[in-house]
C-alpha cells in the first residue's frame, strides 16, 4: 500500500469518516493528519462532538472546524438535513424509485466540502485528501460514487501546482465491512454519530439509523452507541 | 443563440462579471436572474459595492451575498488577495515564468465558488450558471480555462436531478473585446472595481489594474473609473 506522509481527512463524526480517520493514521501511517469538519447548517450538529472525540483519539496534528452555517440557509426547503421545516423521513416511508434524490440529500454539498478541503490542503502543500464515501451511500447519492471522485480529481488535476488528489478508499466498501475494519483498528463506535435528526438519542428509524443498525447486525455485534 | 429563462450569475463587481451580468439580462434575455456575490476574505471587498450597483442597474430578480469570510482565514499566507501579511505585487515585479501561479491566485477559490453557486442554483431548480472567466486570466490562472469549465460540468452532469450547467461565454474573449460588448450593452464601467489592493482609488500598478488599463487603451477610450 502506498505510504501517505501528510493528509487532510474530511471528518463528519459519522461511522464512515471516523473509520477513515483511524485508517489514515494507523493503516496508512500518515505522520501529519489534518482533520477537517464542517458546520454547514446540519440539524445533526451533534456529530461534531463525535468528530472532536475521534480526532483526539486518533492523535491528529490538527482538527479544524469550518463554520459555513450559511450553506443550509442558502437553500431554504431544499433538504431535510438543513431545514427545520422539512422533516427527516423514516426510511420506511421512502420509495426510492420515486425519487431522483432522497430528501436527506443536500444539493451539491459534497462537491462544496471537497472544494474547500482541497483549498485547505493546497494552501498547506498537502497532496492527499481523504473522503469517506462508501458504497451504500452511492445507491442514493450521486456525489458518493467512484465516478464522482474521479471527475473531481479530473478538475483538481488541472492545477499548475502539484494537484491535491481525493482518495475514497471505502468507495467500494459496504458499511458492515467498514465496521469490521474499524474494530481491527480500535475505533470506538460509541463516539460516532449517525442519526440525521440529531436529538439526544438516535431515533432509530431515519435512513441513516436504519442503515447503521443493519450493518452492526450483519457484523454480529451490538452497536455500542445504542448500548450506552 | 439559445434562450436562457432562469440563471444564476457569479458577480464579483469586476469588469468581467459586470459585463456578463448585463449580457445575460439584455442579450440572452433571461427573465429571472439571481446575482451571487461572495465575501471570501478578499482585501478588495470594495468590489462588492460595485456588484450591488450593477445588480440594481441590470434589474436582477435577486442579489445575494454569501458571507464566507472564513475562506481566506483558512489559508494563512497562501494568497496576496486574502492575507494582509502578503503584499499585492506590482505587475512589473512579477516574473510569470518563475511562478506556478501568481501570488494573487487564491487556492481552489473558483471551484469553491462554482460549487456553492451550483448548490444555490440546484436548490432553486435553476439550470444555468454563468461564470465570467475570460481568456487573459487563463494565462495565469488554471481555474479560468475552458477545460476547467468543461471538467466542472463533467462533475455536475452526474447529478441524478437535471444538472446545473456552468457557462463561461467570455472564456475565449479578451478584456478589450468584453469592454466593447459591454459598451454596446450600456454597462457603466465607472461602477466596476478591479484593483486588488482595494484602497480608496485604484493603485494602477497591480496586475489587475494594469490589465484593465491596457484593455481600455486598446478600445481607445478613457476608463470612466479613472476619470472620476
Amino acid at each position: 500500500m502506498k505510504t501517505i506522509e501528510r493528509a487532510v481527512v474530511l471528518l463528519s463524526g459519522g461511522l464512515d469518516s471516523s473509520t477513515l480517520l483511524h485508517f489514515v493514521v494507523k493503516k496508512l501511517g500518515a505522520r501529519e493528519v489534518h482533520a477537517l469538519s464542517f458546520l454547514y447548517g446540519q440539524k445533526h450538529r451533534r456529530e461534531l462532538e463525535a468528530a472532536a472525540w475521534q480526532a483526539k483519539a486518533a492523535g491528529v496534528t490538527a482538527h479544524d472546524l469550518v463554520d459555513m452555517e450559511f450553506f443550509g440557509a442558502l437553500m431554504p426547503g431544499a433538504s431535510a438535513l438543513t431545514d427545520a421545516a422539512v422533516a427527516v423521513p423514516r426510511l420506511a416511508d421512502l420509495d426510492s424509485k420515486e425519487l431522483s434524490q432522497p430528501p436527506t440529500y443536500v444539493p451539491n454539498r459534497n462537491m462544496m466540502l471537497l472544494s474547500v478541503a482541497a483549498a485547505y490542503a493546497e494552501a498547506r502543500g498537502i497532496p492527499d485528501l481523504f473522503y469517506g464515501a462508501q458504497t451504500q451511500d452511492s445507491y442514493g447519492y450521486w456525489d458518493c460514487t467512484p465516478v464522482f471522485v474521479e471527475r473531481v480529481n479530473a478538475v483538481l488535476a488541472l492545477n499548475h501546482r502539484p494537484p491535491v488528489k481525493v482518495h475514497a478508499p471505502f468507495v467500494w466498501m459496504r458499511k458492515a465491512e467498514e465496521i469490521k475494519l474499524g474494530l481491527e483498528l480500535g475505533v470506538d463506535y460509541a463516539h460516532t454519530w449517525t442519526c440525521y435528526r440529531g436529538d439526544a438519542v438516535p431515533c432509530g428509524d431515519c435512513p441513516s439509523c436504519v442503515e447503521r443498525a443493519a450493518a452492526f447486525k450483519e457484523v454480529g455485534i451490538v452497536d455500542p452507541l445504542m448500548a450506552t
